[in-house]
Order: structure tokens, then C-alpha cells, then sequence
């Protein structure tokens, strides 16, 4: 049992207090974890897109002041009433949408979409109380997605936490928290290439990347990246992309492009963009007969996904996917082994490193479109 | 070998001369198979919506005259050179679309859309020389599909034969050569439900009740039939329906209605209609986290099948089906098996007979809209 369990914990944290304006590192209090919670000490974080839509809050819900964060790695300081898999000195990824293991969703083995801790972008406290556990002289400061690992302690609700292999580096495991095992996943359980295979990975950002990293863990020979920003190939090679099609140097849809380079269609494609016409060219260029086409990236909630059904007919697959379909709980500890066990390279993605009291260096890094994974280094 | 083997065969066959006029009971002659191709005996002939689609060939490009029929069973009389697995004797079913073993469809596992002996509705002829092997008086008469059962013998590529048990009864396995294959397969080899499971099957004709009968086979517990003929459901309980739903009776999408009944949707919908309305509401109606909407019927060319991208996301998959994903010559065998095994209960789609000498009236039962299958005996 931790010295501080039970007490309220005061700490660092970088508080969002308006809608696109610099982070301010502040004393904030963090409470004990109720029922089913668990207080964690966060030793690693990154910045991951999703923090970036919610902070500018251009067309999502403005919700400040905020704790932002949700990328991340820690290790458990106390847990709430309770919680019996987890205890201090746990090795945790806290993750943006949970696993109850309980609902229909968890019982099942095909989705990892769980009803009690799905993504809810719009909620600022905890679900035992309906409070925040953060406060300033008595101010409540707003949780995000459950996580807020933009502080040195949060509290999370336990079905949110990976226990992962105490031996990882906690510096290097944070980014599977989010977005890589996003990217990953999507290739790897739901898209599933066969040794051989071609895959179109659409959008070669870190998620992108990832996916094409999951094709070449499975072994595909051909990974063709689309992007309309041709400095991405470069870097995109040590991720096993093997061609580049740039839709802005052709005249005519990139799905047709695709189906020229590869006799009739790619096996695999994965779209990693949420721009609405990628969705539809990512399967649009997926060959007919076996074509499988997996949807991650979200697009704007005005979109509507359009196409002839005889390309549905002619025995192509869509599917969407969230979080890779990973079940947090059940599949991270896994994926954390599949690094440890050199299968999956992380190093790759992580090309910048701040101190904590310069996080808004990885905003501006992530503004100008600079580098994948920026980790942030809560103990400096 | 057959004492009629290498000879031009004059015999009986069902004339198509103009669109939508009835057929005429014609004296053709046949001739010997060439290279690769097969000359069977027909035994017994059913009627598919196909056929009448292209006899009326309202939209359909018209190719006249013509000898329609692919759904039937017979007896090889003789083969063409080069046909090694196939000898006088066999019995067998014409497939509309065939399996050449040798292209990148065939050869794949996961398809049965053969590059050579892909269903053809254009083509009046034989591939070896690009004529027909019909003819009157010296004038040839097209062919349909590669089979043209409405004759008593026909000549078919090899590709396109499944050899099947030769216990099998003819006249009733004649009915697995197209549609009821199509639904069927659908359900088992596309939307796999598990035992216990919701499927919903828009349509409720031959090939939507074969799907109803594929997820009774499978050991679905809640089949709901989705129709707008209310008559069709007190039919489609023979076929393990259990519920039914008339889009009609509601104000509201039939996938809300459908989402209401099963707590967020069904596990699986296969879709028979073609209706473009129906294709989407079976992809909406499925449960987010595992759903499963298979696509069989085929709409008009102007359709366009649109959803919001979420509903894809939300880990849904999506996908179309080519005669249930069935390769003609390697999987069929094994259907007719199911049928003798009593797993696939095939009388109750046999709803009428006639003798090939009123073939027409199977023509007027479908126009009504009577029955399901009516078999045409062709020795009587």
C-alpha cells in the first residue's frame, strides 16, 4: 500500500483552461479513486490527434477547463473499493475506452466496443460519482475520456487499464496506448493480409504507419502508401512501404490507380485518413473476390460513404473498426509482448521527447505536422 | 462412351424467339462437344428469375432466339477432348458461372468469381470457337449463360459442370444448380451465423428462403423474414422464420424497427431483394460491435448504396456474395450431400411440376407470383 493511498495527492498537471490556448502546468488536487477506480502515477505520455480535435474544440464540444491526455503509461499508486485485478506497483496503459467485461459487448469475442466504458468525448467527471477527481482551490477541473495523463496522478476506472509486463519501458509502451494500436490492430485483426498479400495503407501518419507496420508483421510483399504529402515516403519505408501514390500526381481516381498496379486491386486496404473520399477509393481499390477494406480514420458527421453495390457484390468486404477491435484489458498486455519480443518495432515512431513542463512543444510539433510520436516525460 | 457420342443430336428444346413471346417447343440439333466442353442430357430444368429477366429483357440486352435455362440437373452423353474428370454416365449440375480451376479466382480460397467462366448474360456462344452449338435448319440459336437447360441436350463448358452423387435424385436437386445455392451459401459460407443467433433476411423468395434456411441449418434462435407481401410469412415458417416484419406496417426505417425488436440489431442480415432501400436497411439493421450484412440481390444500374461512415465504423462488416460464394465444381458436390445427409431440406421449395411440353406455364406461375420453384420434367 502506497503512503499517499486514501489522501488527496497534489501534483503537476497542464490544465486547458481555454479552447486553443497554451497549457498551463498547475498545483492541482488529485482525490482518492472510488469504487472501482484506480489512481495511477503517470510516467510517460504522448500527444495523440484526438487531444489536439478537443483542445482546439473546432466543432467538438468545448469542454474547459480540461486535463487533457490519453496516450500514456503509468504505474498504480492505490485502487478504490473493489478492484481486485490490479494493486500499487502495477505497470498500467490507461486507455480511452475501456473494457467492463461485462456487457454484451465485452461477452462477445467480435467487438471490443464495451457499453459502459465506450469513448464519451463529452464527459468530464467519473461514472461512480458523476464528479471530477481533479480540483484547484476547490474548482473542479474536467476529466477527458476517462484518462487526463496530462498530470502526474489521475484517476481511472479500472476496466480503463492494461497491466502490462513490468519489464517494457514505460517510455516506448505509452504510444500503444492509442493510436498505434489502432493502426496495428486494424491490419492485423480485423483486415488480416496473408503472407504475400498487397495492402493500400491510405494516410501516413502515425496510425497509417502503424497499420502498414501490421502488414509488415504479417508479411504482405507489397504495402503501396497513399498520401497527398510525398515527404511522408521517405520515413514511410522504414515502416515497410514498398510504393508511394500521391492522388494530386493523377488525373484520375486513386482507386483506379491502384487497380492498374496491381492487375485488378490490392488484397488488403486500410484507411487511416477519415476523409470521405479515401474511404471510398480504400475500398473501391481492394480486388474483387477477396478484397478486404478496413475503415479507421472518422470523417466529418456530415459525410456520407457512397458506392455502386456491384462493388459490393463482386465479393468485396468493408468493415470499420475501432481501436484496432483490441479489447484494452484482454489484448494490450499482448501487443506490449509482441515489442518485447521484437515482432513489433516502436522506436520508429517516437521522433521527438519533451519534459513535462514543455508539453506545449509537442502541440506545436503536431500543428506543423512535424514527426510521429512526441513522448512527453512527466519527471522532467 | 455413348452410341450417340461424336453425332450432331436433333432432340426437343424450348425456343426463345422474341422477348416476352412464348417459347416454342423446337426440333434443334446439337452438336458434338468440342475441346473442353461437355454435352449432357438434360433431366430436369427449373425456373429462375434469370431467365425470365432476360426472356422479357426489358433493360436487358436482348440476344434472340435463344434457349434460356441454367438451373437443372443431367446426365453427361458424351465429353469433348481434353475433359479428363467427366465421362458418359455422370450426373451432374450445369452451373450458370463455372470454376476453369486455373486463374487467380480460382485459385484463390476465398473466391468463386472464375475469370474465365464468369457469369456471361451477353454471350450467345461457346468459347472454344465463339459459336453456338445449337441450331435449326442451320441456323444457330444462342446460347444462355453457358447451360441452356430448356433443351433435352445441351453442351457446357466443363468448368461450368459439378459432378455430383449419383444417388441424388435429379428432380430435386436440379434446384441447387442457382438460387437456392445462392441463399443458402449466403448464410453459410458469407454471414456464418453462430448457433443462437438473429438473422434477418430481406426477401422472402426462393433465394431469401434458402438463406431463412441456411440460418436453421446454422441453429439461428430468431430468424425475422422482412417482406412486403404479408402473405409470404405463413410459407416462410416452414423455412425457420420465426418473425416478420412488413416494412409497409411502419412509419419508421425498417432498421429502426428491426434494431427495437433485437436490442440494438441482429447479429446478421442477408439481403435477397436487390431493392436498393432494402440493401442499406440490412447493413443498418445489424448490431454495432459484430454485425454482419451480406448483400445477394443485384439492383437496378442507377442504384448507389450510401450510409453514414459511423455505422461503418462501429464495426459493422459489410459484404457481397456471388452464388453464396460457392465454387461450382469443388463446392457443390458437397451441397447435394447435405441434402442426402437430411441437413438441407429441399421439398418444401418444390412447389409446382410441369412437363417440359407446358414450360410456359412455369413462365406464367413466376409472372403471378406463385409458388417457389416449379421443376419442368423434361422426358415428359
Amino acid at each position: 500500500m502506497s503512503s499517499t493511498a486514501g489522501l488527496v495527492i497534489p501534483c503537476k498537471a497542464a490544465v486547458a483552461w481555454e479552447a486553443g490556448k497554451p497549457l498551463v502546468i498547475e498545483q492541482v488536487e488529485v482525490a482518492p479513486p472510488q469504487a472501482l477506480e484506480v489512481r495511477i502515477k503517470i510516467k510517460y505520455t504522448s500527444l495523440c490527434h484526438t487531444d489536439l480535435y478537443f483542445w482546439e474544440a473546432k466543432g467538438q464540444t468545448p469542454l474547459f477547463p480540461r486535463i487533457f491526455g490519453h496516450e500514456a503509461s503509468g504505474i498504480v499508486e492505490s485502487v478504490g473499493g473493489g478492484v481486485t485485478d490490479l494493486e500499487a506497483g502495477d505497470h498500467v496503459l490507461p486507455v480511452f475506452t475501456g473494457e467492463c467485461g461485462e456487457c454484451e459487448h465485452c461477452k462477445s469475442e467480435e467487438s471490443n466496443m464495451c457499453d459502459l466504458l465506450r469513448i464519451n468525448t463529452d464527459r468530464g467527471f467519473m461514472l461512480n460519482d458523476g464528479k471530477s477527481r481533479f480540483s484547484i482551490d476547490g474548482v473542479p477541473i474536467n476529466h477527458f475520456v476517462g484518462t487526463s495523463t496530462f498530470s502526474e496522478y489521475t484517476v481511472v476506472h479500472r476496466g480503463s487499464l492494461a497491466k502490462i509486463n513490468p519489464l517494457a519501458p514505460l517510455d516506448k509502451v505509452c504510444i500503444l496506448s492509442c493510436g498505434i494500436s489502432t493502426g496495428l490492430g486494424a491490419t492485423l485483426n480485423v483486415a488480416k493480409p496473408k503472407k504475400g498479400s498487397s495492402v493500400a495503407v491510405f494516410g501516413l501518419g502515425a496510425v497509417g504507419l502503424a497499420a502498414a507496420e501490421g502488414a509488415r508483421i504479417a508479411g504482405a510483399s507489397r504495402i503501396i502508401g497513399v498520401d497527398l504529402n510525398p515527404k511522408r515516403f521517405e520515413e514511410a519505408k522504414k515502416f515497410g512501404v514498398t510504393e508511394f501514390v500521391n492522388p494530386k500526381d493523377h488525373d484520375r481516381p486513386v482507386q483506379q490507380i491502384i487497380a492498374e498496379m496491381t492487375n485488378g486491386g490490392v488484397d488488403r486496404s486500410v484507411e487511416c485518413t477519415g476523409h470521405i473520399d479515401a474511404m471510398v477509393a480504400a475500398f473501391e481499390c481492394v480486388h474483387d473476390g477477396w478484397g478486404v477494406a478496413v475503415l479507421v480514420g472518422v470523417p466529418n458527421k456530415e459525410a456520407v460513404f457512397m458506392t455502386k453495390p456491384i462493388n459490393l457484390l463482386n465479393e468485396r468486404t468493408l468493415k470499420g473498426t475501432f481501436f484496432g477491435n483490441y479489447k484494452p484489458r484482454t489484448d494490450l498486455p499482448s501487443v506490449v509482448d509482441m515489442y518485447m519480443n521484437k515482432k513489433l518495432e516502436l522506436d520508429k515512431f517516437i521522433t521527438h521527447r519533451v519534459p513535462f513542463s514543455d508539453i506545449n512543444k509537442a502541440f506545436d510539433l503536431m500543428l506543423k505536422g512535424e514527426g510521429l510520436r512526441c513522448i512527453i516525460n512527466m519527471e522532467e
